[in-house]
């Protein structure tokens, strides 16, 4: 198999090509590509053909696609940015610093960079900045051998992003989205077919400041090529194709399991995340949970005397506040994910909660039969096994209730329910589980019971 | 908005189209064919046209289809099953027992039949499974008028799946793969243009046992609207599109989430879960964490004099375990998600050990410093507090080594990295951690050190 290092030596223009065709991984070309040495790096982006421009870096990180454009001159750069399809040349685009971006743009021909100016002009997060504004699109009124003749006319200059071409949407004048009809019953249709019977007027869209991650969803929750994008005139905007989704619901997906690993979102790929960025990232959960948990220490104390009195009580601490954390972690695991893909939402409780509670009942017996074992096995005595036996049957169950009840209460508000962490569960039981022990302990064992 | 409910009692069948477009959201969908009677499930079953079909049925899940299918006559089901595309009717057609599947086989067109009992014969987690095998075929050696002619003849009985006519593939006459040319391209084309100058001959394929997950990545990380499947004769069987790709990436992201969170997947949507399948998919791993936590009430038993000696040593148990698991928890679900889209891999672990190694150096430091001053609040005296800064320092640090370490070793197995859950990378530093805090409290404290 070819590697890039020797595939940039090769003379041949089409060993490029070659390697990537025989790299389809695009975790081992960002491994390539991040170890090349920055003498073939510039050499890579010097002998770069636009046609190889449009292929490579449509598919890499943007993050590694600008800093390859870094080696080269403005000049090229904007060369290789003009062979892109105009979102992922935004994407790469935004990697730059503001002035620098600018300046690539200014590169580009007149109408180019109008395109991109106005793709970068919406917020970040917003479907339009996401879209491709070169759509296919025809006049209505007329049969398929014109409307052939117009998408010849309008694609003369180049090809549109193929995702974005299974589509063909009818416009007025004003560009206003009438319907849309696929390229392909426009082909194969028999010939002087009228457009209008072919074409579908109920069209699912999106608005332009729609968040990226609805449009996104709305895009493969319908299966679709391309989602139009149309302003408060219904004018087609652009469309966000398939591909361009699918890298937003995989972001939004690394962004969940960063937070449900109790970090904030690392927001650039991991293996480009500095040292200091991830302690950044990770401290301020760190702290915040380490100050809730703090409040652990003042419930021991509290129990101070009973601690030294039965001291064989702390020996079950951890499996206590341990188990409750798994518990309450399998839940909101769940439910976080559930939540995510648009599953369940705050309305739901009143189905979710019977059913975690009736499956915590179970775990809470199997839990508490275990428990008197493990307790027995420790030779502590009969108050102190059935202790911590009711005891892991109340955790499991207490935990199993807020670990419902929290995320989707955070459905209903700004706030991501992926931050109900498996970190912030257990650190909510671990409080509450303590006392929980504690006021049985008081209750069963006869030397605290005064 | 109209509701499903409302629109089944409207005589006019558009009501379901018009429901189905103002309701882009699958979940919101879900909720409301749930939430039918049995005999308006009947209704809708009973009512609808082959078009609705085709379009509900496909973005709904595969589970829900076929509950709907379920209320409907074998026949009316095979009816409405015809107007499928093929992948989806197999995945609806998995849901169903061997024999009912069989038997809705039976009652469709022969053609059909044989398309459909091909795709169930692939492993289920094979790419062939999720192929759809109709995809655009022409010959090679002509120009683009009579491929489109031959493109005509081919799908006069139905067009193809949108995602799938993307390209078109030229094949020879036992339907080898020769290239691939996009439809866009032979559309637009110039009259006269030979299909061989537009033709593509490297093309990035899967191999019919692929597994899904490998073949729905490579189709993203390529950006590709449909990825050809191949047999070891190099013959084309079919393609998988880009929107099945997403539904196999969002399968294993929810699998992995679930597992993250310390469980074995549900397999099934979460509503649809059973409390007893909820049981059973959690308690194998809280049985198995239990265990392997029940070893920390060795280890305190063990330091039982120690503990009697200092009581306040047992305050601190949960903020040093609980903070080790923190930390912990950040570093695998970081790792794991890293490892799933395949941006690391075991042999990156050179240059993810110093970065994490370096980032907890930072951590370690933070946690010992506010690990001090809670001390301090609790009014434990010096030898304590240094105790406890010092144990949170070695905790982090030894915890991130843990976690660093062990979900890359696991991408070289056939275990998925996911099992370093948040409850397992925090069951193996509670342990370790409480001999870790007790060794250092026996050389610094100096009513232990005896």
């Amino acid at each position: 198999m070819p590697t890039l290092a020797t595939a940039i030596t090769t003379p041949d223009p089409a060993a490029l090509e070659e390697w990537l065709d025989a790299t389809p991984d695009r975790g081992e070309r960002e491994r390539q590509l991040r170890d090349l040495a920055a003498p073939d790096r510039a050499r890579l982006v010097a002998g770069m053909q636009p046609e190889l421009a449009d292929r490579l870096l449509a598919v890499i990180e943007p993050r590694t696609a600008a800093t390859l454009l870094t080696s080269a001159s403005p000049a090229a750069a904007a060369g290789l940015l003009a062979a892109l399809d105009s979102d992922i040349a935004a994407d790469i685009l935004r990697e730059f610093p503001a002035t620098t971006a600018a300046s690539l743009i200014g590169a580009l021909p007149p109408a180019r960079a109008l395109v991109l100016n106005g793709l970068l002009s919406w917020p970040p997060d917003s479907a339009a900045a996401h879209m491709v504004p070169e759509a296919l699109v025809i006049s209505q009124g007329q049969d398929v051998e014109s409307a052939l003749t117009q998408l010849r006319l309008q694609t003369a200059a180049a090809p549109v992003d193929s995702l974005a071409a299974a589509y063909v949407y009818v416009v007025d004048d004003d560009r206003r989205l009438l319907g849309v009809v696929s390229l392909q019953q426009l082909v194969l249709a028999a010939p002087g077919t009228q457009v209008a019977e072919l074409t579908e007027t109920d069209i699912i869209t999106v608005d332009a400041n729609t968040d990226d991650e609805v449009a996104a969803r709305t895009l493969t929750d319908n299966r679709l090529a391309a989602l139009p994008v149309i302003d408060k005139e219904d004018r087609l905007l652009g469309v966000i194709t398939a591909d361009v989704a699918a890298d937003i619901v995989e972001d939004e997906n690394t962004e969940d399991a960063e937070r449900q690993g109790g970090s904030e979102p690392l927001e650039v790929p991991y293996l480009q995340a500095s040292p200091v960025r991830l302690w950044r990232k990770r401290v301020v959960w760190l702290l915040v949970l380490f100050i809730a948990e703090a409040y652990t220490g003042t419930v021991l104390r509290y129990f101070e005397d009973e601690l030294d009195a039965v001291v064989s009580l702390a020996f079950f601490i951890p499996l206590l506040v341990g188990t409750g954390g798994n518990t309450g972690t399998q839940i909101t695991t769940t439910l976080v994910r559930a939540a995510s893909t648009g599953e369940v939402r705050l309305r739901d409780l009143g189905k979710v909660l019977p059913k975690e509670l009736s499956a915590a009942m179970m775990i809470s017996a199997t839990m508490a039969a275990v428990g008197l074992l493990r307790a027995w096995t420790l030779g502590v005595g009969w108050p102190v096994m059935v202790t911590v036996s009711i005891s892991l049957a109340a955790i499991v169950l207490w935990s199993a209730f807020v670990a419902s009840i929290l995320p989707l209460i955070l459905t209903k508000t700004k706030i991501d329910p992926a931050v109900v962490s498996a970190p912030m569960i257990a650190t909510i039981v671990d409080g509450t589980g303590l006392l929980i022990y504690f006021m049985i302990a008081k209750s069963i064992i006869p030397e605290l019971s005064h």
